[in-house]
């Protein structure tokens, strides 16, 4: 179980790595939504491997077909299924792991809940699940978009190295999807070098919702800041989430935490927004501000100790194709599942104002 | 909507901090679990406010009445519900703050969501609802304790003091739920003092699991992180959460960060535990370390700015009864909520292995 | 699990027929309805045992008690928990019973899945349990009546004998919930006569709902025909369920099946109402109407072959405080169903309207 | 929404009638079950219209591709996705009934819900999506069939012409899937004259099911009764659906209606079946014995009066390719939703007995 997110919204997906081909469906869009096939293929462009060096080279076309749920251009209210078919599966070079649990990866966890071992590149668990998910964000994007909501998604620090600046225009003018020129060639640099190690690096992600008015969250377990976190530390290789002033606030005194309100026109704001646009559950109007740890690429070719499926020791390098840092794929993935969850509880919020 | 947590241990909760009852329906515990009320309120006892100066002064017996699903001291896999009367509540402080917005909390978000106003100490968004999430994590440990599953919580830093030592004897020894007797001493000086100048402190919490086996949680969407993450970013105050190394892997490479497996009897373990016991959303048989980030309370009694709900300039300090530092109280309650996941999960996977 | 029902309008429910409480938890009411304990006193009042001699003789005041969700007369939006303590629980009268399975009864079903026996009047599957339902079928009512919308139970057959009319002034003025005074003369005497006998009668319940606009129910899955229909049989000693025709229109031609369309003033209408207000699962505006087969009460005083918990021969006459047409009290319940059902509806189907 | 349908057997499905394509996910079935695409393709066959001159002569092949959750003829535990791509939808047949509502549609209710006309072939409303509840249906009976549960179905009467017999072996000899062979050629006969007057008939199907354990099903929301009638209502044409002696049971005694029971081996039976097979909403290891009432399919080519989409009096003659008796077809209908709830009340009846 557990192919299913959302409540209001509801993404549901399946496929191997591997497989056939991976698919979503999401049910809950309204109709009228006007939705082109090419709007979804950009989100998926964004997040597709093979794009340059300092990214997987698996390359997959990542071409989808939508077959459901849309009606002369737009939405039915019906479920849209999405469909991508795997091109580059090269599972013969998982053979040399078949019989090994490789360190940080999900190998041994799956045995150990299953029974059972689906080799081929991580199968159900691979990123590139992800791919569903960034094409069902492209729809809830969609969605927001018509109520004057934007999601923006950047990298904050690779291995070590923070972006200064939040130039939004740069961010697709690099690589490392970073919003600070100088920071990123930084990034760059430090990436291929490690690449060449052998090794991997972490990186820190953020993601920033503009518009999003006061209202949108339940106050006790629906929690806008609650489904965020869900959200996020659902993304393969994420181990923390933190919104507005995050870790730091727990160092600030109240009165210094507390953002303070004041009225601008129509519009309630705070002077600071150290809340991250989240107040007890909902959002308050401010930005969402949201930052996700993304740990490195647990598939290296450095050489690491390891044990076979019948537990005896051994050794093991990775090849295949990996990233060296997955937090830069892992921006328009988190673009998306934000996306996903902002657009859910949009829906359910309209319940309370008609 | 957003009062039912869980999957397979469903928890609903209702009531309001100043209502005449707050209370809970536990929905999904197998039939032959002993458990008794003393149990129950072991655990309340263990949150209850008015215990000593460095927790809210309301005095709250919390005494909680089994309704219903326990026969002969046996849980009968009928629904448990908990009730907890309020008999303490003071609604008339509430009276000064009813016309205008708290700094940091609440009271804002939640009129823009219903559009109205339930001033009375926070409704149903009051901390006061956390006394159900520990009456079901309870039952939830009980379960948990019966496969050999522990789970222990403290204080790891309080304004900017961080323990040191993880002797977890010494957690009940002091006022602080700390588990390093030095650190706990400086912290109870600097709430005292920063409670004086009206003022609050934050803090950061960890939650360690003990016991778990691997195969908790799915591989997709309901990954055990993503489930811990939702359950911890629930608790009020809560700002971020991290497991693991967390935000630091993000600043390791992949060979510093992969955790190495080795065999040891029966056992898989693994050399580190960077991944703080979760791989590929799946638990892997090592402690479960989960921390959080608990932001400073919003309600001080030094001025601050704020504007009315007719949108007017004022200022405001916040009396009642608040806590100078809810990290500490975040405790039990972090340790209820975590229960609540592992339980749930623990019953899904069952599914698995028969 | 299977104490929760409903999906925009949730009611969880709790308690057993003998142990200290039942209750039910009701989420999803939108904030601003008006809504005090009399109105919902009164549905239960409806329900209540004891009140002459066509019913069970079981004397409980069935008090409901508000615990949450409700602030100066109107709900809240937040989960409105409602009480009732059982008074006249008799568990001594179910000790002759406890070693055996009564015929007809769940006693052989509930110990078959848990492996342990209730034995206090049925625990959790009494009859008792519907008190939560009428309890929560109020508030629902009251929704619906908000937007024109009301519900009409009544008596259609008892024993074999048919209400001929339907003059809905009747109901209350007979034993049975009649429409038809003559009819229910006839049945009120032929359930003396088996009462005396120490046997018991089955019956008939027609559900109206009138003014329900077109658009309630989902085309595929939540179909409102599948909606009522899990309701009904919901319902204990509920065999059957049909909608307009039912089963009548399995006899028929298409050509007379059909309900014919035409219009008046704005609305659109049929001119029959085969379909009982629904088409490929959506209401059409037309009255829903729904009838139930209520089967005869299986406690009877008739002495009965059965085994023991060990599956030896015996007999069995059952004593105790039983309906001898259970199909009469059935008519709140069934009205309160149908009620949480189309509430339930129709705040999904707000969704599409704004 | 509503394109889901079961808890721990979840069917997701989607696609409409004149679309690319339909399909279905079916997630929680456990790793481990083997299953090929020709097991499931041969139920699809089954329902497959174009077959003989009683049913449709839309010519589908209903080709299904597995997409995933397969690997090496064996389930993984991982969704499994069902495709069937739609070949000869005609939607220019459909051109003509564009501007009006057909007596007996969904047309009317669909576009009154939705604001807008999806008139190709009924979009998702269409008795098409049946081949995905049958698709997940083959996958169910595979899961029943390991434990020894079959389900079997067949037409009990159809145009008044009842079979009298239940000879399993006749229903797959004739062409209306009837047990009594004598009965069955009275009824070919009558569809073949009614079709040619240009008109349907309705008729009643009985499902039953064979080697259900005592236990399925939960006491209170989930009742076993309560799931079976959601299921047997979400079929098109369905409106009623009885279980058991149904509505006979309303006009007996409890002396007449009460199963007793007995002990053969080690088995509890019981000597008559009126409760087919479930009491208080749990199986009670009888067999399991459903009936529904199908209507006349309400696309005739008489002529009937009618109303256009503005509200305009008009006639029609519903041209096209139609079933003459959509019961027919119903019957693997009925029987892949029957499995589809028993194979979900299975996975959760195993948390109670391990």
């Amino acid at each position: 179980m557990g192919n299913t997110f959302g409540t209001s919204l509801k993404v549901t997906t399946f496929g191997e790595s591997h497989g056939p081909a991976i698919g979503a469906v999401i049910d809950g869009v309204k109709p009228g939504l006007p939705i082109s096939r090419e709007e979804i293929q950009r989100e998926l462009d964004r997040r597709r491997p093979g794009q340059n060096k300092l990214v997987s080279p698996r390359r997959e076309s990542d071409q989808v077909e939508i077959l459901s749920g849309i009606f002369e251009g737009k939405t039915t209210g019906m479920p849209i299924a999405l469909l991508i078919r795997n091109n580059d599966a090269q599972s013969k070079s998982y053979e040399s792991i078949k019989n090994l649990f490789r360190p940080g990866h999900a190998d041994f966890t799956f045995f150990s809940k299953y029974g059972f071992r689906d080799y081929r590149g991580g199968g159900r668990q691979s990123a590139r699940e992800t791919a569903n998910w960034v094409g069902a964000g492209a729809i809830a994007k969609k969605m927001l978009a018509k109520k004057g909501i934007k999601i923006i998604g950047y990298i904050k620090e690779i291995g070590g190295i923070a972006a200064k600046k939040a130039d939004y225009k740069e961010i697709t003018r690099n690589r490392v999807n970073c919003p600070d020129k100088a920071a990123a060639k930084k990034m760059e640099r430090l990436i291929e070098k490690v690449r060449k190690e052998g090794d991997s690096l972490g990186g820190i992600v953020e993601v920033v919702a503009l518009g999003v008015p006061p209202g949108f969250g339940d106050p006790v377990f629906d929690k806008l800041s609650a489904g965020i976190g869900k959200a996020m530390l659902t993304i393969n290789a994420v181990k923390g989430v933190e919104i507005g002033a995050g870790f730091q606030a727990a160092r600030m005194k109240g009165s210094q935490n507390n953002d303070l309100f004041f009225k601008k026109g129509n519009k309630v704001l705070t002077k600071t927004n150290n809340a991250g646009g989240i107040l007890g559950g909902i959002s308050n109007g401010m930005p969402i501000i949201v930052r996700i740890a993304v740990k490195p690429a647990s598939s290296i070719t450095k050489e690491q100790e390891t044990i076979t499926v019948n537990g005896k020791k051994t050794s093991v390098r990775v090849f295949g194709r990996h990233d060296p840092c997955v937090a830069i794929r892992a921006v328009p993935v988190a673009e998306a599942m934000m996306a996903i969850v902002l657009a859910d509880m949009m829906i359910s919020q309209e319940k309370y104002r008609n």
